[in-house]
């Protein structure tokens, strides 16, 4: 039995008994020498990589992607009864520090110390003696009423490290209830609780229904004083209201990891917006626990018992 | 029975039966209608109003600070019987959580991806798939050697959190043990672990002893990709030291909150050294829980019971 293995990351999957493990381009077709393949590992594969496993690929079983997404794999035209497995779960650590990094350089004023820094200014009214919380801004988690826009994996990883900075969290998802301990609203009570909340944190998947949910209505229900942070999708924020309520002082300051399109063009007026922070998509993109997870689905894929995260076809 | 609270911080503590709360200015001589004052609440105040107080507050039995550091009371005269409490501890929170701020931003490639910004440019050597641990680059936390010098009431808040996000943790401060569930080495051992360490922290007090701790000896013993972060006191760090190896490469980045001497100089070289961050001494200054502190020392005295945090004198 064989597994291709792709040589975009490092990977070293423990194999059962009888296994033989292959590393190919993820770039490139399959060479004919691997048509014999069992299992497929995707991460970062090109359209051409994945159509020509769709064709080649005749006694394929599982095709096990380390990326939450798998529109792409799920596009390709593989047969019927492959499984196509995702990564769910996989870049919950990484996105959440890096969720993490982008709120508290906000919170904390980084990018205004950073100017300072290089106009050799120390700021007295960045540091020193201050009030908690000052009137009109936010400077601290302590207390801080933070709402997780798509309570999944990612948010519920991210949710417990909040907490224990002393911000009061909670979720927000397709229906209300308590997960991993934390209250959450369902999504149509969303509206109505944002004028209560410092932190909005955007953490929703692509789809049609989450297109431009953080638009104008939104942005113009949250405090003047608070701040976004979006990891989520770019295109879940209208990056044109975005802009203005940032322009026109309606909100405190906002992190987008992501943006629509991705790249953000060279042009787009959003780059300059005022007390914005844009990072190029850095907050996953590097698998944690691959390995075991692969080793984990080949197990069961072998002895026959249930996968997990199979993507509905 | 009367207390004199500072103008400098919103402060309302609870008062036992019989006492009388009144704000004066922190900057200025005590008023004489108030030489009858039995407390003493010190934050920010002005080197004439200590000397005000030790002068004419005939009664006076408690100065409670709310900083950490008690030397300038401890300067000012006061009467051998007058307890002197700190205010150790009031700082934990904000300052584990500026020390996490600074560390994140220098692992999550924040300041460069902030400079990129302002080119207009989507870095794909910053996002999209990276390997998790980049050789001679940190770039998560996750697995990263983390070395918590001074371990004491910051060190010990900040340490879980690190935890939680995947580090490990371990102390160092002057004798070796078990604290707070993390193993802490004794600071003759500290040089000998560099080589094994990715971040060193910095949260020693200021003394004879600390002064230039982090020196060229030091600074030459952590890996070429390790970073620094100094939030304790600026002393403790050799700045042309420090300069020098982030100029020569051997240092991955550091981030400095407290420098020597504060402001730091306008025409300053490490301003502009590479790959370093300057905050204004912004991780503290704002007391966290000073209310209950206050209350609950006054309650001792009132009780003739033990106060937290008496100053050796
Ligand atoms: N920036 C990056 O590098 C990066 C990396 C990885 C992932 N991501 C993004 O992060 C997203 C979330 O990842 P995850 O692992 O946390 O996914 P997940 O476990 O599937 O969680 C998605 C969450 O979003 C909620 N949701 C979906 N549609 C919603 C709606 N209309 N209103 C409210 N909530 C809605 C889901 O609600 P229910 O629980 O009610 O179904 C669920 O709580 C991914 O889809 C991906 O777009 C970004
Ligand atoms: N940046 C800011 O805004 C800000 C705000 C507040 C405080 N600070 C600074 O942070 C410092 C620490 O605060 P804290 O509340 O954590 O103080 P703390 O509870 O007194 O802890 C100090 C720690 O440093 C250790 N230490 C002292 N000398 C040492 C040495 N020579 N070698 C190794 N360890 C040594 C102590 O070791 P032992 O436990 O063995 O005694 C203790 O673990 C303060 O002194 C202050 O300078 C900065």
């Amino acid at each position: 039995m064989k597994i291709l293995l792709p040589d975009t990351a490092p990977l070293h999957p423990a194999l059962p008994e009888g296994w033989e493990a292959v590393t190919v381009d993820a770039r490139a077709g399959i060479p004919p020498a691997h048509h014999d393949a069992d299992v497929l590992v995707v991460w970062g594969a090109s359209r051409r990589h994945l159509a020509s496993a769709a064709e080649h690929l005749a006694g394929l079983r599982l095709v096990q992607s380390l990326a939450a997404g798998v529109d792409g794999i799920l596009a390709a035209g593989f047969d019927e009864d492959v499984v196509i497995a995702t990564g769910a779960g996989l870049h919950s650590r990484t996105v959440s520090e890096h969720t993490l990094a982008l709120l508290l350089s906000l919170v904390r004023r980084l990018p205004e110390s950073r100017e300072a820094q290089q106009r050799h200014e120390w700021s007295s009214e960045i540091g020193g003696l201050q009030p908690l919380h000052p009137e009109g801004r936010l400077t601290t988690l302590l207390g801080a009423r933070v709402l997780i826009w798509g309570f999944g994996q990612i948010g519920q990883t991210l949710a417990p490290v909040l907490a224990a900075l002393g911000a009061e969290v909670r979720g927000a998802a397709r229906s209300a209830g308590t997960r991993a301990g934390f209250e959450v609203i369902a999504e149509e009570d969303v509206l109505a609780e944002l004028p209560e909340v410092d932190v909005l944190i955007d953490i929703l998947p692509a789809s049609a229904h989450t297109a431009g949910a953080v638009g104008e209505e939104v942005l113009a229900a949250l405090p003047d004083h608070a701040l976004l942070v979006n990891v989520g999708r770019g295109a879940t924020v209208d990056q044109e209201a975005l802009r203005a309520a940032l322009e026109a002082g309606t909100l405190g300051g906002a992190a987008l990891d992501v943006t629509e399109p991705e790249p953000l063009p060279q042009d787009d007026p959003l780059w300059d917006a005022p007390r914005l922070l844009i990072t190029p998509h850095s907050a996953g993109g590097r698998p944690v626990g691959a390995d075991e997870r692969i080793a984990r689905n080949l197990r069961a894929l072998a002895a026959g018992e249930e996968l997990l995260h199979v993507a509905a076809r």
